[in-house]
């Protein structure tokens, strides 16, 4: 006899669903900080589209809230359990379900990891272009659902700019397919890039097909330490300048150069107060990175000599530098954007800043599209009053970056963490039309609610 | 004394109405085929966003149907007048708004001509990368009212990847901004791509923000002359086997070339049955160019020397092969789109289904996007009889381009002409999201009703 609508779903999907504590404790959230702790009700493993068909039925019929998610690597939250809810993991739909070498794309399920679709598509001599830091666990889903961003994008642009086609099924069950299987196409509304970045608010996608690019057939690295930030900063102006395009421009301040010696022993902040670590790849390669070479040199920095390896091993460091570490109230990593042109300024006021609020603070930037990452900290020791402080810096520090002509976030979400932000960005015009457009998917607001948007 | 609706909107702005007979001929359409004639009841010719503000609060007002246009260069009668509209010309809005050259962005009115914007880029090393046929006289909105492609986008994208942020005026006249001056960012939903491609159904497009590309410091171009079409496109695939990226690459069918020979006393139908155009660009752009003649000469291809100038002659008559005509029912030039490995036999179906109908047929293709633009046309003198032959021939080359895993519409949009075949492509589910998706910001219909989607 069936006694509850969990009851119900469990006898409906008895392999998918779990109750047991320890479940609902490890999906209960992503890699955001927590505002508060919720636990889901249950968590179910879904294997096909029709499982997730199933749950959505299921979900719809009894109003459950359904909180959808890959690896659980997002850092705004966007996964966390809220109240009432099931989380629905799409972890075990795992399959890379064709790659297609002519036509340079691949089709995957939503549990795929980034880095194992980008390990198939190199044996046709593709990638995938987007890299998150959590590249090596992080579900192609997730990367969709946060229209995640990364080192590349760069020169190869966001998740968005690589996706050409879901299979997404709605609140209410139904199955529905958005863009196409072409580089180019224009029938309808872009649907495909309305999901991309919706953090499973419209629907819930079951099936991604992306567009892979030519794994370059020369790559060059370098690393150059300047004196100082602003002489660093001014460097990508001068890059730009020269109108070379890095496939890679990652910007690192002093403070995050002395943590990376504190963890691997290494004499980077010795070297100097800032490091940047610029790639290029393709064919102009070696050209672009010699231009890169003499524009930097000029500006004084100290740049590794051509043919050395350790500017590789720097960018791997970096790749790792912060994706590794769970936040939480007393250390939050940021994630603004601001104009290419404003980076100096932006960081000279949020240091000052940083100061004023007594809040340990180092940055790095993905400097090629002026998404910086600062990271904010307090010592745990002083309590709650140190929280504060930190939180009042995190709220300058995006006031700072909407002033500078920026946004709130280049590439995490806004997840649960930054919806209180979401406003200062938005007019009252624009999230309403959101909420309105979410209620078009999701009339019942079963899909994961209170994220995203402003309701 | 006001006595109607429009006298009011004239008395308001009196320097932008027209309903001089010749205005509303003359604005009555875009470049697509029209399926019936339709006056406007009036053409207004917008200066400032207030005035595009005031005439939509008049037509919320009065509930008159606005059909917003650029240059009118549209291919699918996106801008065609529709019973009982005003035209909205916002091609007084030609204003470069900032060019930042470190951002590498521009700000613009939507009546800018693409190639102006391009213009004044080049003066900082930048381009705007998409370049639609029609860029010599076709707008910034208007390539963002159908999310144009053009040649370049092989390497660059579509309008979409070059668009950062938009203000858009909404039908009740309120104004909104979408998007980010960054290049990342993912704060709310991406309403700057529901927009873009939206053919002024969802709202009126009054400034955009666009990200540059650098221009390329090299540049190489090779004509590459095949027996026939089949070897051409294998020539394709060849390129992309070898993962080099070109930035142009271009097919012509032997017809093509005929009938370029015809305009132009040229002799290029003798040197081949088909010609390939590739262009390489950047850094690399010689050492490409170099792999790609590799890969052609080996497939018998008679390939341009280097340093020659006629592959870029050749280009540019491409460019001009097409866009200079306007359609009619008796000629009409296709947009679809298919996966790359599937343009040979694409290709051959549709030869055999245009000679199955007696109907004349060329074809170029964006190769590189797999976007084919077969023309199909049948003697004027023949009448009625022959449109519905041409009809016939159309239906099917679309419902074949679905077949094998295309698109209805590559670049060109939706419009009025291609209504017919959206419900091919798209399910009743998706049709129905979109008619919603226009209420939320169309609710009394009055933004270009009857275009882009199926009501």
């Amino acid at each position: 006899m069936v006694h509850t609508p969990l009851d119900e779903l469990q006898q409906a999907l008895p392999e998918c669903v779990s109750r047991a504590p320890d479940d609902l404790a490890r999906y209960s959230r992503d890699t955001g900080p927590q505002l508060q702790t919720v636990l889901p009700s249950a968590v179910i493993h879904a294997r096909t589209v029709e499982d997730v068909q199933a749950v959505m039925q299921w979900a719809t019929r009894h109003r459950v809230p359904v909180v959808s998610r890959g690896a659980g690597s997002g850092l705004s939250g966007g996964a966390h359990a809220t109240e009432g809810c099931v989380i629905l993991s799409l972890e075990l739909m795992n399959t890379i379900l064709g790659i297609n070498p002519d036509d340079e794309t691949a089709v995957v399920e939503p549990g795929v990891i980034n880095a194992d679709l980008n390990t198939a598509a190199a044996q046709h001599g593709l990638m995938y272009a987007p890299d998150p830091a959590s590249y090596r666990w992080s579900t192609i889903g997730g990367n969709v659902a946060t229209n995640a961003g990364g080192l590349r994008c760069a020169k190869y642009g966001v998740t968005r700019d690589s996706v050409l086609a879901l299979k997404v099924v709605l609140a209410d069950g139904t199955l529905i397919s958005t863009g196409h299987s072409t580089f180019k196409g224009v029938a309808g509304y872009d649907l495909t890039a309305l999901m991309t970045g919706s953090e499973g608010t419209l629907g819930i996608v079951v099936q991604v097909t992306v567009r892979l690019r030519y794994l370059p057939q020369d790559v060059h690295t370098l690393a150059a330490f300047f004196d100082d930030f602003p002489r660093a900063a001014a460097g990508v102006l001068a890059i730009g300048r020269a109108r070379v395009q890095p496939s890679i421009l990652e910007l690192l301040d002093g403070r995050t150069l002395e943590a990376l010696d504190g963890v691997h022993g290494s004499d980077l902040r010795q070297r100097g107060g800032s490091l940047l670590l610029v790639r290029t790849d393709g064919y102009g390669a070696a050209a672009e990175a010699e231009a890169i070479r003499t524009v930097l040199v000029g500006l004084g920095a100290d740049v590794t000599r051509e043919g050395s390896d350790e500017a590789d091993r720097l960018v791997d460091l970096r790749r790792h530098s912060r994706g590794d570490d769970v936040d939480d109230l007393f250390r939050v990593g940021e994630d603004v954007a601001v104009p290419k042109s404003r980076l100096v300024d932006y960081v000279e006021a949020l240091e000052a800043m940083a100061e004023r609020h007594s809040v340990h603070l180092k940055i790095v930037a993905h400097a090629g599209d002026g998404n910086l990452h600062p990271t904010f900290w307090v010592a745990r020791s002083e309590g709650r009053r140190a929280q504060d402080r930190l939180n009042e810096a995190l709220d300058e520090s995006v006031r700072l970056a909407l002033d500078f002509g920026g946004t709130i976030t280049g590439e995490h979400g806004v997840g649960q963490y930054k919806l209180r932000w979401l406003a200062w960005e938005q007019s009252p015009a624009v999230l309403e039309l959101q909420v309105r457009i979410k209620e078009v998917f999701d009339p019942l607001g079963i899909l994961n609610p209170g994220k995203a948007i402003v309701a």
